[in-house]
């Protein structure tokens, strides 16, 4: 194939027998040491060997409240009503919480419950019974008992057993080392903070996997990057053989392309175990033992590279470390789209998750490999199996949480149009205590009512226009949910208009310039709210949509289309004016719309919906919407009522 | 109250009223500040405002695969059996994952579909589509779009989408600083290793809460220990409320005692919100303000001091970080013994949890507010509502995880009488992949089989003699568990006999020395197999119960029997030779016992079953146990049946 020499994958292997190759291949004992740490330092470490108490706790009966000790047989006489006396320092003695027990006490009797009967006597009027309000010897700690088994890991209440049991240092397995070698001619060093060309990343992965291992506890040690050169990662990976790194990561080039050298390079310094696992993201991840060391190839997108981490590695740094790999907490969740999935290969999805009413309800994030932010914002991941097509929409499949299960309780769940204000409401909705979380699909106004209709969200935004009455929203409701429940409120009334290149180069006026198809336009998807308003122009304007030059092409949001727009990937696309501007486009004004929240009314008094009332309410929060340009707030935080429009 | 002042308590208060109370009184805007720290630093952190992308992720439309780059249009000809030609450097462009595409080119075809025709030509037999394996501008970020709200914690999957988007630095919230003080005149500087001397002890109080304080993301700085004196404590706190702390800690000295001097020097410096609340162990808990900081008084009991901090600081901080305080995952759990309670206070019960068959059983641990260790070995705590004056054995509870939940699953139960060997069994399963921890409740022989009998337990340790049979156990389970289907396993022949201290100076020879009562005798808990040893060899001998001094004083373990007799509180009593041996005791022996562990025969299949069955068999194991003194492994790991005895 020309100048393209392409390794041969060696055959794909399930996830666990990965795992399970390269536990065979390392020396866990050779590889991993005790280390002799300070108690107080320990938190979080793990025992390599059991601790046994030196003292006891405590080391004497001591008494356990303010008071005075007897010898519980002489206060045997004391009845209610007849007061019994004491002598001070023959019969009682004052003591304080923590003082030993002078020879011959064995109870404490409480402050409380003695009188004064002169100078040096008191008077009690029950009898105190034997080892009441003492703390006897080795009630808490028994010298030379099993404080902590092996393998334990120390948690901040261990410490205070350990110091109470006089133990100062302890024998800890040492933290798990990783280097990671990001790699590839195409990346830019972070560190150097440059500005991407095209064709040129900046690198991240190796400070994802960096902070992932330091979740596991290991410390990590990142080389800049490397370029595509056989001989410069040899020597890379050969420095970080000779360190004391436990670990080697290799990120990028685990494939079998022409410019992955991450294999060879394994095999230069050891032997190859695993290259290539049958999950996706993640297929070509390597695994590797090199002078005892464990080598790995983590794949370059982003999304492969965490799979990686987290299904390979992380399973073996606990297995090096001694601790158990706990599985995430798994959850039932209910689809709100479909999934399609390859036969033959475990795929992971991750979810964007809420809880509306009792149910868990899950979006599937983008599919792509290369999108870290489909990793970023989701709440948990579902793995649709082998001898999967897919899963269904409405189906219920069990996710494994990324976030804790209580966090889910403060997730607002919005679903439907796009609209850059909804990232002010996400921003200040953060503010409140407790934070609350606003996670938001673009599936387009219909998409919105939809969810509505289904019970998947808490509230959905809309802003589609009906010719026919003049009126938004209110209609579409009508006919899709009739019977629903729900409060309308304004979000802002938004500008729409053709987003053009600086200069508007080609002269965009109307909506007529778009008949004759030597405009490149970009389309909203079928069902988006800015479509409708579109369809709407084109009849007004008795312009067919195969007029048009690329109606078929379709992009999600309002910043898609403008960011088309700035790469010259297409001449115009309607969104709104914060789209035009963020990026430093112009915009040719076609319509004015109003923008609602669909609310179910059952939920109107939860205090999600309450925050988001009092933001819509809020001066500050208008301000920041008109200082995004191209909003109106006149409307903002106003109930609809049907057949009002834009109020003008 | 002679030289005794006492101050005077505050109305207790319930613990949400008391972290509100704190809420209110702080200035949270000037007490924390926002820092800009390097966005690979900062996984963890919390953003203490929106972050919007600079850059869009990929900037430039990128092969998502190797292959070739092409226009969609000019390959809409290919068909499968009819190969189709593109010219190289016209037609299609070779590219690698990641490179930009030429322009002109919107398809990528995958490298596997392609055939070489001729030098510089490939042959393709099917169409691209437009977009395909292609990475378009801005699908994973878009510039100007917001990628995390404040408030926002930075997992370490969001430093890809950080660096990814041109972010080099963030503003983040700084970290709650904390200065703790330990206080008193009785406790010894850990770092100082003392030996602790009667009426001493050593401090650990501020080690835990700075472990804690860690865990949530605090710094923390420890003051050495201040003695008991208004003044030096007042030159402490007043140090620390120049410093840079955000929250000052002074452990002990919080209750109204004539040495609580935490009061009157909060008050020196501020004002007191917060003195007592409703909640036990930690009632005698300070809050309060100076100089805008927080200053808390922390009870000097380990389990007070928890709680004051889990249940009043720990909230603070995570509001004071602008975090979410999660509350812990709650389980239903099964309790195996009833736990009375007072009227009027909300007290908090640590458990020992594990996983039985399909449900949680829990095991409360010792009450006592300074037992550090029952904090320590708890995976629960459970909550005992002011109104109730206690929880009923069989009683189903909701428990707060202390643990992940996972956890739970890798956790033996065994309940039943105490034996040293128990121990070895739990540091040796905790060496098995992965680990498993063994929680023991030592409530008797007896005891264990009821625990099987009610199925709150994996396994009992019983060591039962049957003077009728000279059979060991099995008349007993024939008894309390006619129709259980169960296997006896021998952990081990042991000695009992007398624990005296060193040179037996009471010259104890036999039973008979205790008849005439001038002996101090300390006895074992009511269905302790020790005590019914006793008391046979009692009958044996002919000596009434009433005849030895100390018969009702009870003990729960052999270790606690023996620490009694190492310091004088008792001349002797029976119990194994380890324990003696452990403390440096004389023995002198009574008789060998056979110690077995009953297992239900629905769990020998289990992974911890199966993992005793293995110890048990191991030559390393039993060397641990000889080398213990007073065991014999002639037996161990031999399933028994009826009738055998010691088996000699």
């Amino acid at each position: 194939m020309s100048s393209h020499k392409r390794n041969v994958y060696l055959k794909t292997i399930p996830i666990p027998e990965a795992v399970e190759k390269a536990r065979t291949a390392l020396d866990r004992d050779m590889l991993i040491r005790s280390v002799f740490v300070p108690v107080h330092e320990a938190a979080g470490r793990v025992l390599s060997e059991a601790v046994f108490a030196r003292f006891s706790s405590p080391t004497f009966h001591s008494a356990a409240m303010d008071g005075y000790a007897v010898n519980a047989k002489t206060t045997f006489g004391a009845r209610e009503g007849s007061p019994f006396e004491l002598i001070e320092g023959r019969d009682c003695f004052a003591v304080n919480t923590g003082n030993p027990l002078p020879d011959g006490c064995d109870a404490v009797i409480m402050i409380e419950n003695v009188t004064r009967a002169g100078d040096n006597a008191i008077a009690i009027e029950a009898p105190a019974f034997p080892w009441q309000h003492v703390r006897r010897i080795g009630e808490d700690i028994v010298a030379t008992e099993l404080l902590f088994p092996q393998n334990h890991r120390i948690s901040p209440y261990d410490i205070g057993a350990l110091l109470s049991a006089g133990i100062w240092d302890v024998y800890v397995w040492e933290p798990v080392r990783i280097a990671i070698i990001p790699t590839g001619d195409e990346v830019l060093d972070f560190t150097k903070r440059p500005t991407p060309k095209a064709g040129q990343v900046v690198e991240s992965n190796s400070q994802v996997l960096a902070a992932l291992a330091r979740q596991h506890g290991c410390e990590v040690r990142r080389i800049p990057p490397v370029a595509d050169k056989p001989e410069e990662l040899q020597n890379a990976v050969s420095d970080c053989l000779a360190s004391d790194a436990h670990i080697v990561i290799i990120c990028a080039g685990s494939s079998a392309g022409s410019k992955d050298f991450t294999r060879s390079t394994m095999e230069a310094f050891g032997e190859v175990l695993v290259h290539g696992i049958s999950a996706m993201p993640g297929k070509p991840s390597l695994l590797g033992v090199c002078k005892g060391k464990l080598v790995a190839g983590a794949p370059g997108y982003p999304v492969s590279a965490v799979v990686c981490f987290e299904e390979l590695l992380a399973p073996l740094i606990c297995w090096l470390g001694r601790q158990d790999h706990q599985a995430r907490k798994t959850v039932p969740v209910e689809l709100t789209r479909k999934a399609p999935s390859k036969l033959g290969v475990e795929e992971f999805l991750r979810l964007s998750v809420g809880k509306v009413d009792d149910k868990y309800v899950a979006t599937p994030l983008a599919r792509g490999a290369g999108c870290i932010t489909s990793v970023s914002k989701a709440q948990a991941l579902t793995r649709i199996p082998v001898q999967s097509e897919g899963l269904e929409q409405g189906g219920t499949v069990p996710a494994e949480l990324m976030v804790p299960e209580a966090e889910l309780d403060n997730i607002l769940v919005c679903v439907g149009s796009h609209d850059n204000t909804l990232d002010i409401l996400a921003d200040e909705l953060m503010g409140f205590t407790p934070p609350i979380r606003l996670t938001s699909s673009h599936v387009g106004s219909m998409g919105g009512i939809l969810a509505i209709k289904s019970g998947s969200c808490h509230f959905a935004g809309a802003h589609l226009f009906d010719p026919d009455t003049g009126d938004y929203n209110f209609p579409f409701l009508q006919r899709y949910l009739p019977d629903a429940e729900i409060t309308l409120v304004n979000l802002a009334i938004r500008h729409q208009g053709f987003i053009v290149p600086k200069g508007n180069p080609k002269g965009i006026r109307s909506i007529h310039d778009l008949a004759d198809g030597s405009i490149r336009f970009l389309n909203r998807q079928r069902g988006a709210g800015t479509r409708i308003l579109f369809d709407h122009h084109l009849r007004d304007a008795g312009i067919n949509p195969t007029q048009v030059a690329g109606y078929d092409k379709e992009e999600f949001t309002h910043m898609a289309v403008a960011v088309n727009v700035l790469t010259g990937a297409a001449d115009t696309g309607l969104g709104i004016y914060a789209a035009a501007k963020a990026l430093g486009l112009d915009f040719v004004p076609l319509a004015r719309e109003r923008y609602d929240l669909i609310i179910p009314n059952r939920f109107m008094d939860t205090a999600g919906a309450q925050a988001v009332m009092r933001l819509l309410a809020s001066p500050t929060f208008h301000a920041r919407i008109e200082a995004l340009g191209g909003y109106e707030t006149t409307l903002t935080g106003r109930t609809m009522q049907p057949g009002t429009g834009l109020g003008d």
